[in-house]
């Protein structure tokens, strides 16, 4: 088998949610839904971590593409199963190294309930 | 002096941030500043107070207006100055009360920064 083998994507199973902030307030499950989203982000590293992953090359990237975080391999593999579970990237094995995406609904449902407001 | 006197707008001092995600990598720096930001919004009780804020007739709110999240007022006026110190909102003292508003600016920000994914 190749490493370069594409196996089956691992979807992200957090549906994107809810209408702008303006809108409505939120109900308390929604609140607890998009809650779990924004607190993925609200760590400096993971924050980082994501933006290495969104703005690397083709769109993905593994814990082998990402060295300059000021932190150890497996910390790093940690923070980016944390922004897995929140549903803000997906995740896909091939050969050796596990690939991160970010999955673009729910990241542009998050900038969604903000960007309504005019800067 | 009547209550609907409005006083000095007290502005955020907390400057907006990044580019888009898809970009180029944060900085540490800039991590640090907008993870905060995320964190403030990463918790349930807090992200329902501030749809309540952006969403309230005239878009602003003081505790007052604010009964029906299940936690003390006490608690909501901890939460809103917790939203306030991290720039997502803005708050000006008239009389007895101290309404926020959503700061325009540092929101739209944090919406571009994400609102770049097609959905």
């Amino acid at each position: 088998m190749s490493n370069a083998e594409t196996l089956p994507l691992v979807e992200s199973d957090v549906e994107p949610c809810c209408p702008p902030l303006t809108e409505r307030p939120l109900s308390a499950e929604e609140a607890v839904r998009t809650a779990a989203m924004f607190k993925a982000l609200g760590d400096p590293i993971r924050l980082r971590l994501f933006s290495l992953v969104a703005s690397h090359e083709g769109g993905e990237a593994c814990v082998c593409d990402i060295s300059d975080v000021g932190v150890s391999q497996p910390t790093v593999s940690h923070h980016l199963k944390k922004l897995r579970e929140a549903g803000l990237l997906t995740s896909e094995r091939r050969g050796t190294w596990v690939y991160y995406r970010v999955a673009p609904s729910v990241v542009a449902a998050m900038g969604k309930m903000l960007g309504q407001f005019a800067a």
